[in-house]
């Protein structure tokens, strides 16, 4: 099966993180497409900056759907994932949405950890969106300037380790997220160091990815995952204009 | 006072009616600016509608914004509004937001009535999104075709009117919104013919944009709703590049 | 228009602080008639002090709503809102119902600055009668003696400034509201010195008596908001008699 | 042990109602002492009756509890409830709360059945104040004129025999809940053709006073439900100010 | 009356600090038949050993039920309560319910005081099966060894104390629940140094097993709480089989 | 790797509809082992019959789950799921579980379709459980005598048709899913003929096994799923005391 992946940043750095952690998780008889948003900002965690993201997200899908299986928008926070998954014809998945998904199936109560105090807002508002605010432990995060959006689980592994146990201890998660394609990768790698589960966001939306392809769910025809009606629309860039039909 | 009004449709006919009713509404002192989104769609129903909708009326708002002391998303879900809310230095409001917030001044449950089957499952996500849920007493829509979008309100008038006075008699609606900028003033026509207070959408953001100017409440320097922080981008209109500084 | 603006604490030196900041707040067409209860306690922080002040507003409302367009009672916490909202035929606001649908309009999570310890549960209680409690951040209060409730923000400014800091770097506060007839016009002291926008719950209800008197919902006829049922009754004022027809 | 039950209600004929089923309920140590309400309305089901409901409840309470070991609110929608819990040195208990608490023994979710639909809309507020609206099933209420309140029971047993059918069959009830004072005793004499568990507000309400008064909790020192703090009041009934200190 | 009172544990230790408080609690004409669990563990405190003291409860009330006219399950977290609910032909109680149910009679927020960490996440969603997470201030436990669990409280009294204290100060409770009966009895004693109601779990089940005793609810023939329907079952103890018809 | 799949219900024709819909799932490294409740009940409807189920299931797990990479307990409803979670060393997945995590990658709100009346009251708490009420369009179910449980689908597949159909047009489902063993395989052959995706708990519960395999998350050390602690314990079956250590 072939999956399309779009880092909704512009950072490629990103985009090889992702991708790392992707092939890692993927099966053998899944083959990736990576793709870094055109424009956007060097990474999201705020409402405006999902909004660009989720535009330019749309445009890539638009593009480069045909022939893929699944679509993963691969920024936690999901930005476009509601949206796309009316528009496209095959499953969409997202890293916040897939991996809470995983953490229900560890554990009752999960923790985020995440990479700027400025994102929580965002993420919490996530989580309720999912209907999941009762099953949240905590969100905590990094409180310090990233120089190096590519490098911060290097730069702040320890930290990032110090606040995944203060959520087991302090506040009784019983499964710890890591968000942020930023950090893709970094539960694999703290895994043996934390005494709950730890869930990654990409190769948590590669799995889901591959169990939907093999359910093979039918594309709504009906009720509001359907494909938009269509209607007069205009100035929109030809791939979007094409999935409206 | 000045009020940038932004229709995120296509549709000069559906701004034509958003212009009317913000008209009435408004007060002697406060100018109106009406701008139309320059791509996107007739109408919006659909998160994906939603997404591109978004897009457009951040472009137009950026573009737009100087010299305004507010400015108003018009249309019902509130494309683009809370990101808005963190990238423009004054005041946002949106339709449906204005809305709740009156209806919750007049009553504790209210009912909103729409003009598609369809756009049922995203205003309930918007509701959810406000965490209104609670006071949620139903969702009632038409369902026909809508021949002329402009002309929706004189088209359905009866079934519109039906709607409300279910929603009221077997749902328990407090308060009706009328919900959609197609039916923008609508409820200033019905409201001697309904038993509960109608809501009017547009009407109900001018008040609340004055409002808030009148407030003056400060733009956030803490916390998620303030600006974003600085970070490379690329690729964006010149009009969004300049927000994100 | 006119305003009817109670306070349903005996302070007089309180109803003083209320009247400044609605001056400063309403329109120039707006006049305001200010009114004290007559009977009841020095200030308002319980359930049981509450229900007392419900019943002497209640009774003021009754004797002097006629000519005005509008009614506030002004005290936070709101006693006798959703009664009289049924019983008078225009429409009723309250300082904490507005004091939330301002701060609901200008981010999504708030917190809430009070008086004193004992104070915060009947608030909270009322978050969740408003079905807001998905959208409080928390509500933090000063703990110590007033020795003068009409010199509250006076006599603790440092304290009740640091309580709002607390709310936005600990608990995600993205506006504050600051709670309590009490502190009647601090919001407008300390806004240049809080991170975020600080609502108050006097101007908001002026500026959303304004709204709705422009807007100018109908009395409801139909459902829980219509005037109740005629039915013997014995032993009230006369005032209240005549309410109840 | 000695009860002190207080109608809200002025009507004697309700009053009898209630003295009846408490008789019943009641263990043979129990002694009861029976007052109504001197002013207000002859039955309540509006939010405004409700507050002048409560104020003459606390009068009579005020008035009568020296002596007593419990308190009883004899009103579905328990006006004054939870003031007086804090104001007086006993338990107090309504018939709502006692109701629900019943039927939250004897299944995981209730509907209320009301006599009338206007009343509709405050017992729903009551079960979401108490948080239990996640355990509602529904409220059904008559549509009928009632032309005697003290004859509802006998003049509308099949009607309301067939609501209770209804809220088990079409709703799921596990538990119903007959509610208000009016319909006191009907539980009683319906239980053996309804196939779930009929709950009494008033028995229910005697149960758990006798309960509280074994129990012998401490009346809270600390906390929202000690008594108000001393402060200055003014022009209070004799028993009210003599509760204030 | 005749009481069948079940510890799912097999501490015949606990079993007689359950029989002590109970004793304390029950009328004159209350009878009690006491049963420890033949299987099981020393104490519950996770979800699987829940599972077995469920099964092991099951087991001796169908053996004993015959002849009393409620059970209680005398384990808080209430192993089996529900089930056991559906299939016997009297009231069932459980220690939980019971006390949460009394706690909501005292106040609007409570505080669980527990034994150990680890056993907190299953009361934290015992609260939460009861839709009762609204009202929930805390769960606070202590954080060490438990040597004897019979003697708990003694061990552990000062540390239990200062527990109670900082739910009251920091969390708001207004009243507080001793969770778990190797704490059976403590309520009692701690009853003058807490500043709110305390609430004890055997107590409570008492109290309420007599009031619904004394309501005589029929048993259930409709929905989810009549007996289970009839149908081919294999390999159970006899009791439950006959149980089952 | 191995999934060990066990049937809480001793009816070997739903065993064999379990197994074949998981063979056509399960990936072609993946070996499953079946197994059959050696005691209970035919189908398992309600809380007592999953208590049952519960126990049985632990037995079998402790007796199998050596050599296995999951364990899948496969009815819906999940009895036993959480408390073998914390005492297994693999990962333990449920058929309610896995098919809800299923629906909400697919769609926002969902509806049940069961078998029987009697089964919704569980299914509606077990989803509570979940706390996924907010995304619960509505369960629905057949109303009629089961003659066969192996062959309930061929049987009632009209009936069961059109309770999607309803759930769909009347209820807003975004997605269906088919709840109950004996519904094993439905959800494959109604798809084309129901316009949403439908969702299969045993495959649901395949792919999610297949996945957690994958990502390899630890067992957890800490926190409530941890292994339980060790303590005395008497009177266990061999396989259940090896498991508590």
């Amino acid at each position: 099966m072939r999956l399309l992946i779009i880092n909704p940043n512009i950072s490629e750095s990103v985009t090889q993180l992702i991708e790392a952690e992707a092939r890692l998780s993927a099966g053998p008889q899944t083959a990736l497409t990576m793709r870094t948003a055109p424009f956007g900002v060097a990474y999201i965690e705020t409402r405006f900056e999902a909004l660009i993201g989720a535009y330019a997200v749309a445009q890539v899908a638009a593009e480069h759907v045909a022939g893929h299986d699944a679509v993963i928008v691969a920024a936690f926070g999901d930005p476009g994932l509601a949206a796309l998954r009316e528009a496209l014809p095959v499953p969409v998945l997202g890293m916040t949405e897939s991996a809470l998904a995983t953490a229900c199936l560890l554990g009752h109560r999960f923790s985020i950890i995440a990479i700027s105090q400025r994102i929580q807002a965002w993420y919490r508002e996530e989580v309720q969106r999912h209907q999941l605010q009762g099953r949240l432990a905590s969100i905590r995060a990094l409180d310090e300037q990233l120089a190096n959006i590519g490098a911060v689980q290097q730069d702040h592994e320890a930290a990032l380790l110090s606040l995944c146990e203060q959520a087991i201890r302090d506040d009784g998660a019983e499964v710890i997220v890591i968000a942020g394609a930023p950090l893709a990768g970094l539960a694999r790698k703290l895994k043996d160091r934390i005494g709950v589960p730890v869930v990654d966001g990409v190769s948590s939306a590669v799995q889901h990815a591959q169990s939907l392809v093999n359910l093979q769910p039918r594309k709504a025809t009906q009720g509001s995952y359907a494909r938009p009606p269509r209607k007069p629309h205009q100035g929109l860039p030809d791939s979007l204009a094409a999935l409206l039909g």
